[in-house]
């Protein structure tokens, strides 16, 4: 599965993709043939992860110029379909990203378009495998040890959310193929799951031995001397290095700090913004109440139990070893 | 509710129990009228709760003498069974003592040990309220503020768990008494979701303003400065202080240390174990892996992962503002 294209790949002419929304539970693939069809994927989540998302906007392109010739589209109606796929998901920088790396070749051609498209998602994944084996290095640089390193993350960073390799996952994956991994453990990342449900696929797909927990025990497994290292991935990193991540990163720092463990973020450069001072400029999304009060659509809270649903949390400079991207290490912060 | 007797009780030579498994969608109460039936309940966490489990201990060895009358049994058998009691979950300390608190009785006739257990019950529910009072003033003096104190608390430390006041949730209801508390934050407190399914119960019964969060969300709630005071139970305090409580108390502790605000530990006196010298020392229960591939019986994994499910945490002394007692105010640590 991981180096299956078919996370997001493009096939006749469509948009071929793996419904997030349905695993574990199915393993289902869509065939996306229109814009319609698209912009739907991406806003229920079929769709997701940023680095996934550049590459859908990229495809996106690509798939809106291949309608536009079936159905004979005048270019202003073909712009007005490209504008929808780009703002499918407001905040998502990365989407936007994608689309815009190939709307220039529009005037060469739908061949050209889907060249462009294709190169991308080729560099994307490419430079993930670049990050991963630079992280992979530096954990085992750093933890000096010679038994394998028994690792932990957060969240779904990997082929499912990065297209073929991973960020986070990537490094972890970089060590099982050198033989320097034991085992990985996973927070199942409440609310929705993404830990549980897509990181727990993942490794198995990839045979890779885990051990699931619950968020809460993060901490302890970490101060039990269960890990060697925490490495997550990040949504953005502020010019001081702050880093904004899945709601439940922060804890982990704080743990890995206490137990004087690793802690790495491995994001691509494009994560990092220079325009965001610190983390206190970083906007935190906060998502429906009804994702904490229920679980999976299941009620867990009496009902008209209110709730606080921030999606990310800060983990500051300070308590990150260091940050791993593409091209460089880079230490900001312990 | 709160008040009501039959979280735990006695009637008619049986204890009558709230099936805490069943809230909130169901109020539904048990009788329980063998050891066999006692040792299942507690295992599935039927009866839970530091101070309950102490009730627990104590009628379980009452039941288990008229059972004894009943069946004839020699005594030997009736040690053994009431053996199985006390070890019936290794980690609350309460629950061992219950037992013995009434076990020297057995001689003097099951009339004997009846009435010390019901005096028992009668003095936990005691216990508990002058420690809601007592941790409360510590609270109000330590925060140093004239505005309503917004408290953030883990898992189930109320009626439910305690007996008709509560430990934690006892100092916020306490506050609350005294129009001195604001809101209350709730970590849903998986896998088994006691803050989610009876925090928030309770506190609704109680008409206390509360806003329900995930778990991994708490270290972050607290570094946004939400939240004046972490108040959190025990199930286990060593003689230099460090705690045992339910898995994600050690999260917050970091969190509050690193935010500096106080983090209190509410338990009763025969929570503190003299003869364990320090967390190290505390067995922490393995739960089934079940509970967190699953949530209230639904699979959020693939079939077939493997978990780490540690029922409990160790939070170490130096972050701990204080343990307050019915008795007195500790400080070992911070």
């Amino acid at each position: 599965m991981p180096d299956d294209p078919e996370v997001l790949g493009w096939r006749d002419g469509r948009i071929v993709a793996l419904d997030q929304t349905a695993l574990p539970q199915q393993v289902r693939q869509l065939t996306i043939g229109t814009v319609d069809e698209l912009v739907d994927a991406i806003q229920r989540l079929v769709v997701r992860g940023a680095p996934v998302l550049g590459a859908a906007g990229a495809l996106g392109v690509a798939l809106a110029v291949r309608q536009a010739e079936r159905h004979g589209w005048d270019r202003d109606t073909l712009d007005a379909q490209i504008d929808r796929i780009r703002r499918a998901r407001p905040t998502a920088v990365n989407l936007g990203a994608g689309v815009s790396a190939v709307e220039p070749l529009i005037d060469q051609g739908p061949d050209a378009v889907q060249a462009a498209a294709l190169r991308l998602v080729h560099d994307i994944a490419e430079a993930n495998h670049a990050l991963g084996r630079r992280g992979a290095a530096f954990l085992r640089e750093t933890c000096r040890t010679d038994r394998p390193l028994r690792v932990h993350t957060h969240c779904n960073t990997g082929s499912l959310a990065c297209l073929g390799w991973g960020t986070a996952l990537g490094v972890i994956r970089c060590l099982h193929e050198s033989a320097h991994l034991g085992h990985v453990v996973v927070d199942e990342t409440r609310p929705l799951l993404q830990g549980a449900r897509l990181t727990c696929w993942e490794l198995a797909q990839q045979g890779i031995e885990h051990y699931l927990i619950c968020d809460g025990a993060g901490p302890f497994v970490i101060a039990q001397g269960l890990t060697d290292a925490v490495v997550v991935g990040a949504d953005r990193i502020a010019a001081n290095g702050d880093v904004a991540n899945k709601i439940g990163t922060y804890a982990l720092a704080l743990a890995a700090a206490a137990a004087g463990i690793p802690f790495l973020v491995a994001a691509p450069e494009s994560t990092i913004d220079p325009a965001t001072p610190s983390g206190a400029a970083i906007p935190v999304e906060q998502r429906p109440a009804e994702e904490v009060t229920a679980i999976l659509g299941m009620p867990v809270a009496p009902s008209r139990t209110r709730a606080l649903n921030h999606a990310f949390d800060i983990t500051p400079a300070e308590l990150i070893t260091a940050v791993v991207t593409e091209d460089r290490i880079i230490r900001w912060g312990r």
